[in-house]
């Protein structure tokens, strides 16, 4: 078989392959890459006489992060889903997942054991955390280093296509969150090979990864061509790009517009529905806005405003990042605009933050809204989720007012029954150092908090990943299943009503006091009363309500939520 | 008199006025300001007892970098120029001037006494290289570290204002180049009074300008009223940004948008022609892109390619970043949409560059060219000209080529008249350490393109600035005489005939072969020869031709141009 890696700087690459080293030649038509044939199912490459080290673009890493990779063939899988064109993102609803948690097996395979449950709640997408291979057995999967291969505890390569075909099978698209931004601390081997890092721009991890400099071609086509292979050669249905704020970019291409087109172009070669959506921290239209226009043409991008909104005014928390929400007028700036911050003053970043959406060229779909997230929940020191805190009249409220928002919203699972379990930060980090440094750096970043030591869970704690697993006793328990069938009720609402999943932003208005809030979506009024005493509901035609006795024209309890159509 | 600073993370900050120190108090009204009332025409800040320290916003250091700023009345000018409203940049062509070699003398007023030989050469704008305050007295002006300050062996503040209403009694543009993407080395105290500068993004010359990090709406704010002092107070006519490539800015609103929108108010409330013109190395066509199309909005921007195409055509050079030009098919794409590099690899970058221009909607002035500019002339080794080098016959192609041009072309003072001094880089640093670091580094900058040390005019040398001073004797000297008139007659001509001022880059055609290239402009023919051997002629009335019997229908001699109409 063939092997082929980039190394623009080596002297001499060889191929360890079948237990034996191979010389390689440069390519004669690709600049700066090396090729050779050779036979052998595990292999690696030595550069300048350093390694075997694992193939850049690892199909697999059966032996771990640091282990020699295995070939795959990607033709070999029996897929059933011919049939399956995907489904849109406009008018969905996401469902973010983490195969490690999802099931106390933490397993692709276990993890298809319980996806009549989504479909029962009625959700379209699945968004798996991301898969790629990373350090130890379990973690959140931000810290990948094999952004090819597929993490070998969740059941590799094959255990991926086993799930994606059976979402497909039940009619559920599957969204992977990919991590262009930065590579774990270890088992990083990228720059034994190439510039793929630049020291001209510093993100949270380190050196950026290195877009723009020189060398930057071939970093680009690997992001590039990874995220078509997971589309392509996985049957993904989309794409979630973590953190695209430190993809640090001053090409006149932006790689969000290069990957964009790409997808396109595979979109239009297949027919299937594809999209990428952005986790941005950047407040930037442009990441939606049709290429056209001048912007990007991602599909989506997340929505944290509306989440700060929303977890603040139920919550009454103000610290951190959430400092400048907490008022009503803010989730209403966020329901009417997408973004709180459109060039206002952020405390939180110490500048002003963001730039107005076009209310009238951006649909809402654009931004995608949750109420809780993975790092919503898991970056909180215990990894508490919201139903720790809110009154079951509350959640339900802020399940509400999340369902019938003019976005895509995503539920991260759980949160359909308001688990108990928390969510919390957990790593398996086998170098005794690094261990140490995650431990210790979890435990400081709270200190500054005013958190103890001892009440913040310890990442490597295998004690602390195990709690976070799903209990899945408890959706079918009666104190779960009132929030369970609400959640049905509102997913199952906003599909058969077309009001809810219009997305244009210059048809919502919203009114409200400091208590409670009206959103109006065409002919029908989401009207949520987040305080303690009664308000009148107008009249009209009941369509849901948050509790029993609620009735158009009468009162609308203290922490309640009723949606009604007008006549 | 009130004096204002920011100093957001002080505690303590008192201002040094007439000898005395007084407390200033947090300004009740703009966050991270002081403010007090005191008097004294020199000052500085004492910020946590450090200091004094010049004002970041220092109009004036008449005592050098290092010293007192002085207070300086901006409204007590006897400005002539009332009826000035500016002249459009579309259509026009630029003069770069040096102030501190133009003319022995080095000052402003000495300026104005050349520019009749402005008026008379015909071009509409002089753009004037750095003026703000740099240590020393002679120097390029790119280190300068006071940007509200001009530079006061120059003339200081009144000295320029002498010079733009000199100018502009004379029906003179004046442009400003301005350097905001970094400081000098020496006298920049920005970092005592607050986070001017970013790790996060590194420059060639050390942490980036902080545009999008903590503290950064400030630092916009220096950027932006910098750039409207320059044009309300001092009556510049536009501004040129120097190497916009290195104001690294995540934000969703670019600080170069948020300039452009700025300078586009002040245009709207004076009715002034005002223009801002960016230097880039991005290959960017959304620079120049209106805002309503998700551009910048900027008037014009650089067009190093066009440089390089006709450069390396005239000339043969391919060392360093000609690499990748030298062709005609190189210099006709740049003639047909501006860059060369739209997409296409770099050699010199070691990746791919630039973005195609949307010719249909950018218009060719939005694109200044040159044959010659103060970098492309200084960064070689010993600051040669291009009339070193070239036939006087292909420099009048080479002009000929250039004033013909889509673009706005711009001179190199003494470029006009072939001058024969050269134009090196030059500085006048008075710490020893500082000195010797910029005389090494030049020497080892060429060492490694092979020159020797003892070739390489050393920057600190008092010798290296005069011998840069212009020798105005020459443009009447009868061996400078032809090409002067040569310049004269292009410009006029380009005035007179709307179809060398027609910027559609649509409208352009271009024919070549590797020594000959026709640019068809309307029905105009500019014909350029840059080989040894004649070539026929189209037939046509002829509006100029570089050397004397040359007819339509006859033989275009090497090394020489004609511009026809046709029938």
């Amino acid at each position: 078989m063939r092997y082929d890696v980039w190394a623009p700087d080596a002297a001499n690459v060889e191929v360890e392959a079948g237990g034996r080293r191979h010389a390689m030649a440069p390519s004669p038509v690709r600049r700066g890459w090396w090729t050779a044939e050779a036979e052998g199912e595990d292999y690696g490459f030595v550069v300048d006489g350093k390694g075997p080290f694992p193939d850049p673009r690892s199909p697999w890493q059966p032996d771990g992060v640091h282990g020699l990779s295995r070939a795959y063939d990607h033709g070999a899988f029996a897929w059933t889903d011919g049939a399956w064109r995907g489904r849109p993102l406009a008018g969905g609803v996401l469902y973010e997942l983490h195969v490690g948690t999802f099931t106390p097996e933490g397993t692709f395979d276990a993890a298809v054991e319980r996806l009549d449950h989504l479909v029962a709640l009625g959700v379209d997408a699945v968004e798996l955390m991301p898969v790629a291979a990373f350090p130890g057995r379990h973690g959140w999967g931000y810290d990948g280093v094999h952004l090819w291969a597929v993490h070998d505890p969740y059941g590799g390569p094959d255990g991926l296509k086993r799930f994606v075909d059976a979402c497909h099978a039940r009619g559920l698209a599957v969204v992977l969150d990919v991590v262009y931004n930065h590579l774990g601390p270890s088992g990083n081997y990228l720059g034994e090979y190439g510039p793929y890092f630049t020291d001209d721009h510093r993100t949270p991890w380190g050196p950026a990864v290195n877009l723009d400099r020189a060398g930057s071609d071939e970093v680009r086509a690997f992001i590039v061509e990874n995220a078509l292979m997971w589309l392509r050669d996985h049957h993904l249905d989309g794409l979630r790009l973590d953190a695209v704020h430190a993809l640090s970019d001053e090409r006149a291409v932006h790689i969000l517009e290069e990957l964009a087109v790409a997808v396109d172009g595979l979109r239009a070669a297949t027919g299937r529905e594809l999209f990428v959506v952005a986790e941005s921290d950047l407040g930037d239209p442009r990441l939606v806005t049709s290429r056209e226009a001048g912007g990007y043409g991602l599909d989506a991008q997340w929505n944290d405003d509306f989440h700060h909104a929303l977890h603040s005014a139920l919550t009454g928390e103000r610290q951190g990042y959430y400092c400048d929400f907490g008022s009503m007028g803010a989730l209403a700036k966020t329901l009417r605009g997408a973004f709180f911050h459109d060039g206002t003053w952020s405390t939180f970043r110490g500048r002003s933050h963001g730039r107005p959406v076009d209310r009238l060229r951006t649909p809402g779909h654009r931004f995608a809204a949750f109420l809780q997230n993975h790092d919503q929940v898991g970056n909180r020191a215990t990894g508490d989720r919201i139903s720790a805190t809110l009154s079951p009249g509350l959640l339900k409220v802020g399940a509400g007012l999340l369902l019938t928002s003019p976005f895509t919203p995503m539920l991260f699972m759980g949160e359909e029954w308001g688990a108990t379990t928390p969510w919390r930060f957990f790593t398996d980090h086998q170098e005794p150092e690094l261990a140490r440094a995650v431990s210790e750096g979890r435990r400081r970043e709270f200190a500054t908090h005013g958190w103890a030591s001892e009440d913040v869970p310890d990442p490597q704690d295998p004690e602390t990943y195990r709690r976070s697993v799903l209990d899945w006793t408890e959706p079918s328990r009666p104190e779960h299943r009132e929030l369970l069938d609400w959640h049905r009720d509102l997913i199952a609402l906003r599909r058969s009503c077309p009001e809810l999943t219009d997305a244009r932003l210059t048809e919502i208005d919203v009114e409200h006091d400091e208590s409670w809030i009206v959103v109006y979506r065409g002919s029908v009024r989401v009207a949520a009363n987040l305080g303690a005493d009664p308000v009148r509901l107008p009249d009209g035609e009941l369509l849901l309500a948050s509790a029993p006795g609620i009735r158009p024209g009468g009162e609308l309890p203290g922490e309640s939520l009723a949606i009604l159509r007008m006549d």
